[in-house]
């Protein structure tokens, strides 16, 4: 039985790593998939492929067209969407991919520190487990596949 | 051809007063639902009706049950959400209401201000349209029922 | 906004005229759905309608066709399910119908005493709301009218 | 063609164990998934994650979470669920996860006893089919494969 | 609560005015639709409205378009279909529109003699009820809105 | 019975209203719903609502929002849909709408001349009905009402 | 690319080993599943898994369920459905399992001599294709496989 | 993490194989598939399978089967669809499967020359993204394989 899970969330820190590092030294058979970590890269992606674009706002309506569709094709192949929110910036599309994983009819665990418990509650009410850390999320990982 | 529309977002200011006022002088058949919108109400629900609660945490999860059970049976009779993100907080429930749109079929109009077309704009490219002003808003639902 | 609930469990109290009774005391816009309340009735109705099975698992295979027909068109027509857990009886049924109403989409309220906690706690986790009395869901009924 | 089975239900008896060691013996090319049988640790695994909870029912409800979220990946694998009802308990969970079955569009093979046909009758009517030994349901599985 | 209930099956005989008035009888609130019940107007609506066909083939695939679609539109308003499965013909619509009200949601009711039990044993397990009986199937319609 | 039929297709010429007062002279109990029919203003809608745009492509892509929008609103409240091709443009906005009817579950006729046969082989395909002629369409509609 | 078809219909010819051998000749990637071909050992499966029914009404019944549960868990596994009406008996199951395809968006073939053409007429037009010969539907194959 | 692409659109010039070799080239593990490309054989498949038709109209009828049912079977095996509109004919048919592939759920890129961006601007809006060469295609395929 091997899983693939898709990493929801935060791009400026090592928790994709981490958590990779964590499920390889487990042995647990786990496929990760996720978004562009680049941040350059995610924000320019439309200018990269569509050319110039007439302002900040245009060239951000071409980039997230690329980066919906690379999320919308990874996460439709995963069983499982883990969704961790940092502690900076507005991080919507981190709520954003959490719902669409509810929308998609896949499980969800959200990964965020207890001073966002208010911020997040009804969001946390519908995924399938809200975690603090990413220790406690490979915990349940390692549950599923016991 | 009466439409239900729900109003997503932001309960800290007067845009849905706005907006069925002027719709109403421009006597559009459209039926407004939304969230509570007493703050502290929304906050205590789940204390009022289930009693005290451990800690803020659980007073938390408590009342996100009902807030969520309201939107679900709220936003599944409305033909289209409108969900307005505001200057302040982080606004997670708003963009988690925009989400459930899309999920539940639900056409979706986002007003935000330009300095959040950042943050927004992977939630922006889901959406049907997004406007900046409750005006622009309402031009839409006009040219709708034209 | 009127509302369909459909109250789906036990039916050998009074619970459902009391929350009727409730309702209709606070003007609620809201119309109630629910099983036959007459046991025997409900036992018998396959022999009532097909005449005489070869033995008891048969008359009861015969009743089950049409207590499961009624119960799909009415929760069919529910924007709302409340099922209750009563003290006595297996209640295999309510646990079926509340997970029925999940699988139709329609938002779930479970009453149950705290005894039931454990037994029913991961049915409990995919209601929408779990509360322990009567008055506790006329409060939620309450809520999302507000 | 090979098949993937999901095993709900009673986790206090070896059936789950006689059924893979039959289905072995036969040769057919079935995987088997099922929940956590470790009752223990299934009652604990919200605690050992999420650490102490402030009460028996918050410890449940934390366990929910995990137990869910385990059933939901490994059920939405499978292409057909066999339920065992066994002698005690309430088993609501059992009954929720073979209505679950339903609502994932998962074939469903109950196993009860005949003391359990009047208390299982409308759910055992949502069945693809029901029958009363694991030998019954094994020449079930082996029927579908010849 | 009203009903609307579609009569698929046998345009032979006056079973339909018979339901008609007996459920008129009860005064239940009932309204019933269902397919084009003369028969050569059924079999040539296809060239009343594209003119002449090249064969007898061509004539029964233009027929099929207009009998289909009224089919499809008046099956999708209702909340049960009842299926009567008459003596004579091959009456491949009939299973076909009893299937359709499966894959519609659509509860279903077949009505068909003895006779033809061992040749509908597969569709009458997908039906929600089997009765032998016009009057069997309007006290089916009794209990559903007692 | 009254049916909600959504007429897609082409805004230059006045085929919506000669079915409007052929279905009216008829008495049938239709009512109709469409496109925005002045096609200035379909094409301006997105400058109206949001203001100027830097180019006739984005100028586009604002209007389309807005179209989309309406269509989408519009088309899920219809029972039907009829889309007429006519003689110019290349109209793929109207194979997109007839392509979105059979998205949406909405049963489709297709009006097409004789000359488009080749061209919309495989959408004809996909629709209920191929007709020629409005004439035929409205023959269609009353059969359905009959 | 391979492909998995499920060949259901008619059960009393050779039909389903002239289509695999001659689908071996042209080496096309395409396994085949469909129902129990003994007729006997079909009829019998209710009383060999659950013992002896009261009468062949309950023995078809039982049956039923085993030869449903068959059809769907291998339907579902594949990506076409062939049908063959047969020139012999009522073949009601063909209809309901080529229906079935339909209801679960498995693309559908009908095999039928034009003897059939009038009594098929509207299940045909649900059909993706309608041929005459097996000789037609592996011609149909091999364009696919193209 | 491979992908499956189906390149739908125009048949008579070469992005096919374009495509095909620059993401050889570049190593994506990306498997394409498509429509029938020889434009003759795509038209006379239907008299090729099911023999001489009585006339045009009916030739293109019996062909538009076998190409719909190769196009949803081959479709619905993939993870994102490419539709590309060239510069003549009415590509009705590009615009129905880009509007189809929306319907199955699957991504959508569009690639048009900057001429078709009016005609072409509401079915733009429900593509992810839409782009004006093949090579910025093939950037976007790189993007969400990195």
């Amino acid at each position: 039985m091997n899983l693939t899970v898709y990493l929801a969330g935060e791009i400026h820190s090592t928790w994709r790593d981490e958590i990779k590092q964590k499920v390889a030294a487990l042995n647990l058979p786990i496929h990760f998939v996720g978004p562009m970590e680049n941040h350059d890269r995610s924000d320019n992606i439309g200018e990269e492929i569509l050319g110039k674009q007439p302002s900040a706002i245009f060239k951000d309506a071409a980039a997230s067209n690329f980066n919906n569709l690379r999320t919308e094709i990874l996460m439709k192949k995963a069983d499982l969407v883990i969704a961790l929110f940092g502690e900076k910036y507005k991080q919507w599309n981190t709520a954003m991919d959490a719902s669409a994983a509810v929308a998609y009819g896949k499980p969800l665990i959200l990964i965020r520190s207890e001073d966002h418990h208010h911020a997040l509650k009804e969001l946390s009410r519908k995924a399938n487990a809200t975690v603090e850390t990413v220790d406690q999320a490979i915990k349940a990982l390692h549950y599923i596949l016991e």
